[in-house]
């Protein structure tokens, strides 16, 4: 209701500032008996971590992940999954520089009208931070949909206007942009670093490519499998756009063109992405993201102090100079969360 | 749960099938003591039902409006408001040839596949008829905001790969597309008519701008309100894609040019289309979504049918060649039952 | 939200004031593929509606069962099933006389307090007439629920200060009390009578009784299953009370006695009322509820007007004089309610 | 929806196992800027914790608050609060010679048939100790309905077979069982203490009322407040009744009796509790709720082991030997909770 849980039946709720003293996460319904400890968790928290290269933020967060409940002897038990990452690096006074300003690109205006009161520290409840609670949540919803056969697979397809001529799923963790294609992952970076050098940031497209998932999965009406993940991926502060298959590109197709017609082998094209009327239809599950330049940059920016004073600010430290990286485990994660639910949903309907 | 609810306090709960007795929705959380009658609903529902103009579907729906409970001596009295709309055009025969088969860009496979039963009249729960709940729901919502200041409007913005040139908002209702412009209108309408003289359909963009909404609305983590928006624009069957303003452009895009900065007269751009960090910053809310070209089309198509044997397929009947003119006012309720929601989500809140 | 849901994957959603034109229910989440008609429906409606017998209100309603949506030739479709009832014998002049008066031990003045604004004919939204949309919605529940071999029966154990001797489930539906016990029935029902003549209404115990359910079901901390089974029957109007098992008695029990040990054969006694830890143990789940006299009666009483006004009042008309007979059924679909959830969040859980 | 959350708006989530690392929650849909510290929640939750007295279990809990988030220099922010109790003394060996066993009275044979996995050391999920995540949300509603002039105050008024004569609230917390008549509560205490030394537990009747709640909070049908309520205090897994107003009384009283009428100064009796249809009307709150004697004696009883065996189990350690004064704040703080989630549905409703 006020906006830190996610999900139907495997249900997630989260906490945590950036600068507080702790993130994290409480999982209720979480199947019974599924084999995890903390290196499952750990594992996909260490691809969101920041300072993993040399294009994301230096800042220290070992975001090591304590298990406070629902496991026992190596086994969830069925009951709430307590989850908590506690908080290091939280020098609140490089802040008080700007406890006064709003940063552009940030939340702290309106956050500031929202609760009529605002921790500044970092950008509080609206840091990137907050992600990996959702990362910790996603790799245990990850565990059990793997055993089902479904993998789910993000990388960058576009960054500081480079986009990636192949999808080559072997290079993507092996380029720090964790891009789909070595050549363009190279070129990107260097693009990066150099706007970074500059003060700058700079922007990317995501896409998410679900393998395994059945045909019939899915709700009808409002809550199409389609619809959830783009709640769950436009939640992310960063992502300003979302496309399922030919996505845009439908605008300007007609219909005998964009009809994915079926044959005695299956489907023929993919332009649904996966999903028609809401519900899996056996293809792969498509979707690309539109992620946002950092809205940190060192570079001088104008705006105002909460009097409503114009002013120059600089938000120093080293941030992210692009996003994509560090955000393709939270899209992962995220999808995850919604296709474990939907798989929950499915059992609680037809039984 | 099961896909048929949305909103959280003022919260919709929609039932109904093309070809069964009815659609209708129970809305509950009304505020009490709103004057209103079936005349501010049907107003909203005359402008989705078929047989508008040359380019929608000649369809008889009448889409009369029932309100069965909750207004009393022209009042709400804020509880459950039962609303219903009877079928009349629904000769299921008229379906028998096509019992069997899978439509091309339909849901019959994928609902046959998820609920091991079907309901193969018309799309049954998967038609956009079920879309005139939402309507009949959101002219509700629209009453009570309309008084708070806040307007929505949707427009065709591009359609049969014409675009319009301008936002004139004044000819929206004035032209078969509604379209924001006039002369980009005329040019879509004749295209649109002549690929339907083809047998064929169109796809086009939608955009929304929502005018008045005060700064701080919306919450934080998962249910910020482009998160909700989205959700609510992608569970329409025909939408394959949203963004908020920038949209995709902010993938090409630096820090320094997107960021919004402020002066003392407010925000200088708005490439957050009016959200930052899921909360409303008090410019306009302007997103756009992709519209994809109709399915039902009547030229021939392969498919195969319920036993996985080949066979072609002509959708008989007048379709609509290109939704998106009975989109638009499907949009503006979407965004007011997600807005609304938002109010009362923030009473709620700061009580 | 504002009350008109209960449940969670079996999810129902109500409408309907006693004189308005309807009264209905939405069932999401119902199990594809499950044989049902209205005369499953109706024999639930006509086990509640009045003018059963002589200590039954002679209210005239049909009470007739209409399935809008969700069942498609004879088969639940898995999607949302709309139920209506029309309202057929509201005169709503009998109530011009008591417009603006508070009737003693009706929800009138509340529903004035909360809303500023009340539809005075019959009680509204508050009158038992509401809970044939229970029944509807409960009737589908119970069709499933009898496939898993789980009986629900509810019956009178006391009415005007008579009790039942003994738990005769065959003479349930052959009584006007629907009591176990045929004499006691008898007294009962000749107090009602006399109690009734003298324009008097008095109070009851109904018991309810659960076989079949097998051990585990049900929820923890805050969901377990005699928490749903409480709200759901205090949700009834004219319940005060409720208790599992020993009940109140457990007050003056002793821990060696209330334990239910076992031995080999299973559990050797059953205070918990088949529920421990919120969790069912396979024993038979028991309560009781306390029904309060019906407020209606047409003994002078007095009140006071809208003006704060001192007043006599009689309510005209005949009226239940005991509510027992006529909450049995409703209590039997309210625990179907919660039942068929908690297999359905079971199977979620466990999937 | 797998049990771990209460409540619509002011939401609370928890976790944690009786000797798991910590039990813990999050409550969101807090109001922003209200004044609260951790000293504010650790006074209600000393007055739960063990070791109070002579007669409460003398297990070493120090139930120390950690608030994680949401709180910034002294004042809530409006985003969730996360909460946790680290537990301490959680020496499992103590519980190896009991962990194939189902103690009598205590939830470890439900939970083993719904998971197929428990926690056996204490009783996990299961526990008692569970609640403490309760009292501390509880705090915070509380601080919160304070500020609105509403005093929750819940006290024992039997216990052992002893009945309270009189409601003294000034001596409730000046007695070892939280009575509210002192000669009583000598006699409880007394007849406790001997119950424990004979190795055996009692039950005993706890009653709360409710003053300063404005006529017209609640929500109508199924989440009357007196319904809410009802879930809330049978899900303490002592609990196994409660009764509103005149409760089972009802069942003997003549309409005539029951109805509270009204005059120009109100109502002139209180037999609905409060509440009616679900709708406070502003007289004081009153329910009373049944406590089992506690499950944990250490006389010895029959039961089986997880293979069915027959086995003697005597249940060492201290235990509470009467829940009741224990159980006070726990019933106070859920109490808050529901009154608090009114409060802020109502303003949703009516904004």
């Amino acid at each position: 209701m006020s906006g830190s849980s996610f999900g139907n039946i495997f249900k997630i709720t989260t906490f945590g500032e950036s600068h507080g003293k702790a993130v994290g996460v409480i999982i209720d319904g979480v199947t019974p008996g599924i084999e995890i400890d903390e290196s499952d968790i750990q594992r996909q928290l260490d691809r969101r971590k920041p300072g993993q290269s040399s294009i994301t933020t230096q800042r220290k967060e070992s975001d090591k992940i304590h298990i406070l409940s629902g496991v026992f002897e190596g086994k969830t038990t069925g009951t709430a999954m307590g989850l908590v990452l506690y908080n290091e690096d939280q020098i609140s006074s490089d802040y008080n520089s700007i406890k006064d300003l709003f940063r552009p690109g940030h939340a702290d205006f309106t956050y500031l009208q929202k609760y009529g009161i605002r921790d500044h520290r970092g950008s509080g409840r609206a840091s990137g931070r907050e992600t990996s609670a959702r990362v910790a949540a996603g790799a245990v919803a990850m565990k059990i949909l793997k055993s089902r056969g479904i993998s789910i697979t993000a990388y960058t397809v576009k960054a500081a206007g480079i986009s990636c001529n192949k999808r080559d799923f072997t290079v993507i963790e092996k380029n720090n942009m964790r891009a789909c294609d070595s050549n363009a992952a190279k070129e990107m970076e260097q693009r990066v670093i150099s706007l970074a050098d500059e003060g700058d940031s700079v922007g990317g497209i995501v896409e998410c490519t679900v393998t395994g998932v059945k045909p019939g999965l899915g709700e009808p009406v409002f809550d199409k499998i389609d619809a959830e993940l783009a709640k769950a991926m436009i939640s992310l502060g960063a992502v300003k756009a979302i496309e399922f298959g030919s996505g845009f590109a439908c605008a300007d197709m007609k219909g005998s063109e964009h009809n994915d017609s079926m044959d005695k082998n299956g489907f023929k094209s993919n332009n649904a992405g996966g999903i028609i009327g809401g519900i899996s239809n056996g293809e792969d599950i498509i979707f690309r993201i539109a992620v946002k330049p950092t809205s940190s940059i060192s570079k001088e920016q104008k705006t105002v102090n909460i009097a409503g004073k114009e002013q120059l600010i600089k938000t120093e430290g080293r941030h992210d100079p692009c996003i994509c990286p560090r955000i393709v485990p939270v899209v992962e994660a995220m999808t995850a969360l919604v296709l474990i639910d939907m798989y929950k949903r499915e059992a609680a309907l037809l039984s």
